[in-house]
């Protein structure tokens, strides 16, 4: 299955709009520091799904935020989606080789530079959101800025990541492999469709719509990532697969297999579409709609 | 030399509450990811001389900015400093074995474990940063955010430590070396004076008047840093020492000598002092003065 065209031309504006917004806030830098842009340039301007920025940009059309808001925030959340990919990459965390189907930046470059990189690329998320470009009301950035340091922090992204890498040597029940991915990936994806939420200054029955949506969309996407971690070839991917079980990692897999595993993707995804049904038949509620179908048909 | 009483009291009245705060802010955790929060304990916990603590909450005093706000504003400031360190350490980069007299974070734990603690640490300094009971006008907060960002940043230590990571293996002119201090440990310096500028809602003039005596003692800093590294011993410091030269890099001992830089220190210092006269006779002001002073004759 592929994306439907209304979903597919969708994605793309997005993501040509919020490549463009990251291309104006990492410009190319002639000074001795170059090599810093140049990495943070290559792997945010790879050509990612730019999941993340299409939740942020639906949930935002959604509630009747401006445009052009939206898409800063966007990029915001890609760029701190970008960073977390660097350092998961590096040879003493997950040591990949690929990533979006180049060269893992570590590799294009050299471990401090991809270090560093991710380490930019987080302190310029956090610039990005707090700038008064993002939205007029201060009010409206610092809980911008609180809510996604709180998806990336100890509690959210870090943590999950800790959790991850210790996992390779023990066994994790299913419990803790759920609160890992909650922490992991979750917690970005949830703050990309509170994004919306925040900016549209939304009632606590949107906001929690939302919020429900997104942590089962969350929770699907990654029990999808490890199907195709199971099932998928490299080059669909655009990154190394099969790692988790040479690793030996706890995953969904491991605990209930590929099937069962499908199953309770398919639950979560028809739970995540009627969350949205506060929100009747707008476009951007089908839109998400689909894209929570879309995560369980997609082949990379 | 060694303090007068008063600073040395300050110091210690800081460091003490700075301290009490990280430890809140980073409580033990009894959960799977509890490897992180030690790491990020051991190093945000390991006795810092917590200069930056100093400035931030003597810049407030100065300004009449209540004390608690003002801890956890340099709070934050410290566990950002924290973060720029362990990863300056990780062995792709500085590959240093001892930071402040005990093993280096990757050594006590691992490197993935460091980066992680290191990351980790700057999305907690921007949550706590952000957080309403630093300050309670969000304007306040953002700029806060803002000029942290700003300061860590690709235009800010992330970008110094390119410079540095580069200017191993290549030379550097003397105006190359000031703009990669003024970016790598100055602008990190700079902001912590301009803590009690921006919570004080200070007037242009006082707020140059720190930000010029910031941007003095930050260079001088980074020189004895130099001389300290020429002339000092490992247990002095508590870090490896003769690094530099070692790794032929290209700092201020190396183009102006050691007798030149110290005369540039003096200089620096004696100007320092010179843009805190629009306070007055304050006692905060003579502490900052004290301050760049001792700077000028610490040992470690």
């Amino acid at each position: 299955m592929t994306m439907n065209k209304e979903l597919k031309n969708t994605f793309e504006y997005i993501a040509e709009r919020v490549d463009k917004q990251i291309e104006l806030f990492i410009p190319k830098s002639p000074e001795p520091e170059g090599q810093l842009y140049e990495a943070m340039r290559y792997s945010s301007l790879a050509g990612g799904k730019r999941v993340r920025a299409f939740l942020a940009v639906m949930s935002s059309a959604l509630l009747g935020v401006d445009e052009a808001l939206a898409l800063r925030a966007a990029a915001a959340v890609e760029i701190m989606h970008t960073y977390t990919l660097i350092h998961d990459d590096l040879p003493s965390m997950d040591d990949a080789t690929l990533r979006r189907g180049k060269p893992a930046l570590h590799r294009e470059f050299d471990i401090a530079t991809a270090v560093l990189a991710g380490d930019a690329l987080q302190s310029l998320s956090f610039e990005v959101m707090a700038h008064e470009d993002t939205h007029s009301d201060p009010r409206v950035r610092i809980k911008l800025v609180s809510g996604l340091a709180r998806a990336i922090g100890p509690a959210g992204a870090a943590g999950g990541q800790m959790i991850d890498l210790i996992g390779e040597e023990e066994d994790m029940t299913l419990g803790q492999i759920t609160r890992m991915n909650r922490m992991k990936t979750g917690a970005l994806i949830r703050f990309a469709c509170e994004v919306g939420a925040i900016m549209g200054r939304a009632s606590p029955q949107y906001t929690m719509a939302l919020r429900n949506y997104a942590s089962d969309i969350g929770q699907a996407y990654q029990m999808t990532d490890d199907l195709l971690d199971h099932y998928g070839a490299r080059q669909d991917t655009g990154k190394d697969t099969k790692k988790d079980a040479a690793a030996n990692k706890s995953n969904f897999i491991k605990h209930l297999g590929p099937e069962e595993t499908r199953k309770k993707v398919e639950i979560l995804i028809n739970q995540a579409t009627q969350h949205l049904s506060v929100f009747g038949e707008k476009d951007e509620a089908k839109r998400l709609k689909e894209l929570a179908i879309y995560l369980l048909e997609r082949k990379k």
